[in-house]
């Protein structure tokens, strides 16, 4: 009435992915047995294997890396006044992608979250902090996400930098582009107003 | 403007699993870095590394099993008279977990769907009529799904055996327990009064 037991210990495993559930790790682990052949496993098994041993956070912005520093951190070229301040190493990506943004970033894993029992002290705030003592930095932008656990982090670094020289910044909320004004929710709405300019 | 190499890796494997896009995929890998230990990568790698080398068709039945044959083929108190016809091995497990039944199961791995290139052929169809010429089967019950693909394969098979004495049943289609008959689509309606019994 079940599975072989490595079956029942790719379920186990693949069930701790956010979102995954029972019947879809099983569905995932069937499609493996059923569906990939032994080079396909072994890539998956090599990618696992190099995460492992070639991932690090950077130990300068926290950034997720193969290279010590990153590829960011390392690059002389960026303007090392600005960093943007994220949750999540995604956040980067998405950043990077816009080709608008040359300065750096840090990486805070996370967001103070006290109900899920997340503190300042369980990201990457001191770090952020050491950075600032030590880097010619000028402007902090703060772009965490639109959610309490986002503003509250903002929040939070924000007024710890009250007393210090630095521009400290929060990207703008409002209606994206293509967006339809019908769709979007309240909060969004009264970011939008909130943040509104002269035209 | 990427992750490292790892990473992407990691990406384009489970971009491969059924209904994950590369947001998902991303969000799994970054998962993996940000909130797996070492401990939790090594299970699935092993997990992984079991499969391909533990895991295979029982050359009886062809549900996926790590011993030869199956737990099922193998257990001599099973009732040898009845198969029950299944698409894969996922409902074996399903109609195990009744613990109503007490026959054997023949796993198609597959179902026949000419627009996906399966032919019968391709599908253990073959296997099943071997084990009805050795073994000593009275009743044959197609389980495949209520779907045009099952509905095929079903006819299909019951016509390979219309020139013998086995009795080739069709398990019944309803609307199913605790089902709303105002939520019911129509193919469910439909096979629900067809196979309407005398009270």
């Amino acid at each position: 009435m079940k599975y072989p037991d490595s079956i029942e210990q790719l379920i186990e495993s693949l069930r701790r992915y956010p979102g995954v559930g029972k019947k879809t790790a099983e569905r995932y682990a069937l499609f493996t047995v059923n569906r990939m052949d032994h080079e396909a496993i072994d890539k998956i098994i090599e990618a696992y294997q190099k995460i492992k041993t070639d991932i690090f956070n950077c130990p300068i912005c926290g950034n997720i890396t193969d290279t010590d520093p990153c590829y960011i951190c390392v690059d002389d070229s960026r303007d090392k006044e600005t960093i943007i301040v994220v949750e999540e190493a995604k956040d980067v990506i998405v950043m990077e992608k816009t080709n608008k943004y040359h300065g750096l970033y840090h990486v805070l894993n996370g967001a103070i979250s006290p109900s899920n029992g997340i503190g300042p002290d369980n990201i990457n705030i001191k770090e952020l902090l050491e950075r600032l003592k030590d880097e010619q930095v000028k402007e902090v932008i703060l772009a965490t996400n639109l959610s309490n656990e986002g503003e509250t982090t903002a929040r939070y670094i924000s007024r710890l930098l009250i007393d210090t020289d630095i521009l400290v910044t929060r990207i703008a909320h409002g209606i994206p582009a293509g967006g339809n004004i019908e769709y979007a929710d309240e909060i969004t709405i009264f970011k939008a107003l909130e943040g509104r300019r002269k035209i």
